[in-house]
């Protein structure tokens, strides 16, 4: 059996994104080093990102009304307009940044893409609007049968995806950076999985790797070696797909 | 011929949404009433709303940004941290609120999500998180065949959604308070609308109606009058449907 559904993770998959964020954190901690060591500053902000996951959600503007938070509260109310100012402007920034591919991704993309019998997928997680600029920004929405945006990404979120596209979630592929958010849930519901770290990991997003024991995963080191991957872990599917699709033998 | 597909708009048609903006609006016109008048301060955030809807979409994270934006221009950066604060946690708490349904809503819902032939999809326009937690607390989910979140109403999302459903746009009927959002994109596509006009419209959301002449819209007064209108309307409509759901014959 072959998977039927190639899904890609987008921020740190196949563009970059965290180093947006790191750029961010650095200048936010240069404007606060008055009223607080590094260590402190991001320990703050993270605990306002915790807080206010819930109702902002994944992505920049929430991430800037978070930054903002930490500057009002550390300086204890002390923080200029103008300082404040800054930082929208920086979120700003990262909202309008070109989308930066990582290499090899859109190599990948066009070798599926090219196979009528494989659906490409974008599942990516954030504000509605700041990712589809981002794949408007790219030049890859051509080569995805579907783009899914979702606040979450668990394991009821993938089966109702695989589901929408009609295949089984044994006959799914994801590629991701993240192992909370691309490869757990995924594993999970039944789907295979590929791993590909990012240089820097959101400290939300960091598990414990070791914990992982399944035979429809691998990790592996950039996104050229995912063909080759997919190779592999096809050939320990079953040869003719699951009794969910047993219409397809 | 019934409409297979009645859809709903979320925001100010089955709940209370605008009394939330109109209240964080009176609390900034104070605030900033020593820097302009209520025009003045009506005006700059506009168009600071307008000109961030690129990156911010809409949504109450993005709003919260230009109003934090509002009051730094136009007090020359003189405004104060705690003010800044303040302006923030009115974000959260709209982001907080109850969701207030609208009188007559649910039982309209419930009239439909009773009739196996006739999908009941919500389909809504904003912040992703925001969203689905008003959703989540409207208690009305259960009655929805489908929710689709989108970051802009345009004829070819709507011609999508249907698409999805597997309905011809003439097979569809949209029900909601914007006519910007909410009808015009439908009729253009080729679908039915009833407009309910809410007790305020956001001004980027205004058009002016007397251009609609269409013999598949209808306006009413409340949402109890939604299931009269849709009889009417199908009276209209083909009686085998369209040459696109010739298979329906």
């Amino acid at each position: 059996m072959t998977y039927k559904l190639i899904a890609f993770d987008g921020d740190d998959t196949l563009w970059h994104n965290e180093p947006l964020f790191r750029d961010a954190h650095i200048r936010l901690r240069e404007m606060l080093s008055h009223y607080g060591d590094a260590d402190t500053v991001n320990d703050r902000l993270y605990q306002a990102e915790l807080a206010n996951l819930s109702i902002y959600g994944y992505g920049i503007t929430g991430f800037t009304l978070s930054m903002i938070e930490t500057a009002i509260e550390l300086s204890d109310k002390k923080i200029s307009a103008a300082e404040i100012h800054e930082l929208a402007e920086i979120g700003k920034s990262m909202l309008r940044a070109p989308t930066r591919l990582i290499e090899g991704a859109e190599d990948v993309l066009r070798h599926y893409a090219a196979h009528p019998d494989r659906k490409v997928v974008l599942i990516t997680k954030g504000d509605l609007i700041a990712q589809q600029l981002k794949i408007e920004r790219s030049g890859l929405e051509s080569l995805f049968a579907g783009v899914e945006i979702v606040s979450e990404k668990d394991p009821l979120t993938y089966r109702n995806i695989f589901g929408r596209y009609g295949v089984e979630p044994s006959e799914a592929v994801m590629i991701g950076n993240s192992l909370k958010s691309d490869i757990l849930p995924v594993l999970a519901c039944g789907g295979s999985a590929i791993h590909i770290p990012y240089e820097i990991t959101w400290v939300h997003e960091m598990v414990d790797q070791t914990e992982i024991d399944n035979d429809h995963f691998v990790t592996v080191e950039s996104i050229a070696e995912v063909p080759e991957s997919i190779e592999k872990l096809e050939e320990d599917l079953p040869a003719y797909g699951t009794v969910g699709s047993m219409e397809n033998v």
